[in-house]
């Protein structure tokens, strides 16, 4: 899943460029760390990145070695359950049988080894029994900013790791809710990470979200078995498909979801200030990337390409960003301001370009 | 005078655009305001603009109307003691008895009708008698970054205006001696602003600063009545001169100082901060020049010209400038701290083209 806007990095990201298109960890596109990642269980072939119209051409440009087919642009965005079903949809037209994982391209993790062996087990997992299967990430901190999921026990042990049973998905908890459920040690985040056969995801959206599924029949009808195939499909139905999260439409739905516990690092790098921690900062605590200089001044993360020098004298725990076209400067804990910005610019007809 | 560095302006301020050739403050350089602003009082032709070599090109193109010839590169910076000696040698040159205005080009003074009065009281009370005037700026806060003046009595009325005897000049005092000069009112900021006959200049050169002087005449002596002229004189003999200001050289030694208290408005705009009061600030208080925008903040100061956008979110008081080649931020408060960061861009051979 490659389709985000990623404008709370904001002036990196653009609607032509967001997040996962982007070095924001790394030296690669955030895109292309995850293919390489799931290289390692999937072969490259059947890899696909579902992306947006205006992502295409640099999608296809961020996936080595994949086939240009199997980058496949959504008409317009229909949230993640329909995202889901076309996945589903184009998979199973190659094999109805296949399982597969649903994984958003714009995460860090830094412990390839550790991830492919627990992709590998969710897999099997799905392949042994009709279950969704999801990973869920050990809890750090109480986040306010995830869903949720409950285990209920123990279900099984595949290669030695274990899979639990779910009780239930939680949509974003309020602080001390938070509190309590990492207290608890009985609760991961959700990080939307899936893996299920076709089989049992298509079952799962006849039984809960039958409407959608009625869309997702029509469209497959239209593009499988009948004449003009994705191309006229895509563009007649996918926008009509009714727009609704995965988790609302089946995740918390269904009572046949199990979860492998994510024993590696993982990161969503939800904004600017979230990418320190992927950094060695200078002496006094700056994140320094490209020409950035801070004098007198602890905590920044300060960003420059091309060439031109951003300096910070005196102040402490800014994000500063400059691109050739623009410059933030905003404080660490005042990043999620940014959206009020950028929804001036998207009402100023004259400043809109800068989006 | 127009030879200042101006570093406290930096990134737009640089060695061959420093204060004086921006339009820091108005759409003019501060430079072409000056020369527009004295050339109500004085012929364009006997204004005479001293620079540095690196600045020549930049000050002639400021300077519309005055000949190319009256604008004089020294070879290279020996403070202001002997720049007035060769403004008084090339005055002297034209007219051996001239009186002569010395004045700073980097100052914003808007009230031009008062200045212009002002500037010709100076004067004719330099006309009138053997004495050194200065134009003595009325203190409105004890500042510590100033020398001060202290006036004796008064000394003549010259069209309505009183002009007073000086009893010292003063060096840059701490807080609470300013807080005394301030309360005594007896004392007037030395904006460096002076008036005097070439005769009464060089008998106080000849007095008070004899090695200086000998300098003077020998390099008189070589442009003035010898071949090759000022081409030959300056670069061979300006270098050797005694490197001194005027203040400690001339006039706390001179006991034939007047002053005229300024009654113009009067700012040196020493640094970013105080650019804040020559502009109307946003409904939040935030100054904004060019493509700039401040999303929940105020009292930014935000600098962004060639089309490029510099935001700020959430933050308050900074001064945020963007340039072709550098971004600089920097809390209001601690704009003096840019110093040592242009030592650093100074030590740092990769990065010494950014001053």
């Amino acid at each position: 899943m490659a389709g985000g806007r990623g404008e709370r990095f904001w002036p990196q990201s653009c609607a032509a460029t967001p997040k996962h298109l982007l070095p924001i960890v790394g030296d690669k596109t955030m895109l292309a760390q995850t293919v390489d990642r799931v290289a390692g269980v999937v072969p490259r072939e059947n890899i696909f990145v579902l992306t947006t119209q205006a992502q295409l051409d640099g999608c296809r440009t961020a996936s080595p070695g994949l086939p240009a087919g199997n980058v496949v642009a959504e008409p317009m965005g229909r949230d993640t359950a329909a995202a889901t079903g076309l996945a589903m949809l184009l998979v199973k037209e190659r094999s109805p049988n296949a399982a597969l994982a649903m994984l958003p391209a714009d995460h860090v993790i830094h412990d390839t080894v550790e991830y492919r062996q627990l992709l590998t087990v969710a897999f099997e997992a799905a392949e042994s029994a009709d279950v969704l299967v999801t990973l869920g990430i050990k809890p750090t901190a109480p986040e306010t900013g995830f869903g949720y999921i409950e285990q209920a026990g123990p279900w099984k042990t595949i290669a030695g790791r274990p899979v639990m049973t779910v009780k239930r998905f939680v949509e974003k908890p309020d602080g001390e809710t938070a509190k309590g459920y990492l207290a608890s040690g009985r609760y991961f985040w959700n990080a939307g990470m899936f893996v299920w056969r076709v089989p049992v995801v298509e079952a799962a959206f006849k039984a809960h979200a039958p409407e959608l599924y009625a869309g997702l029949a029509k469209m497959e009808a239209a593009a499988v078995k009948a004449a003009g195939g994705w191309s006229k499909a895509l563009p007649e139905i996918y926008p009509t498909l009714q727009k609704i999260s995965v988790d609302y439409a089946l995740m918390e739905k269904s009572t046949n979801v199990v979860v492998v516990p994510a024993t590696f690092d993982w990161d969503d790098v939800g904004a600017w200030p979230a990418i320190a921690k992927h950094f060695t900062p200078d002496a006094a605590g700056n994140v320094l990337r490209g020409l950035a200089m801070v004098e007198n001044g602890s905590g920044n993360i300060v960003v420059s390409d091309d060439g031109h020098l951003t300096a910070v004298v005196g102040a402490n725990d800014l994000v500063v960003v400059h691109t050739p076209t623009a410059t933030l400067v905003v404080p660490k804990d005042k990043a999620q301001e940014i959206k009020a910005l950028l929804k001036r610019l998207a009402d100023d007809p004259a400043k809109k370009k800068f989006l």
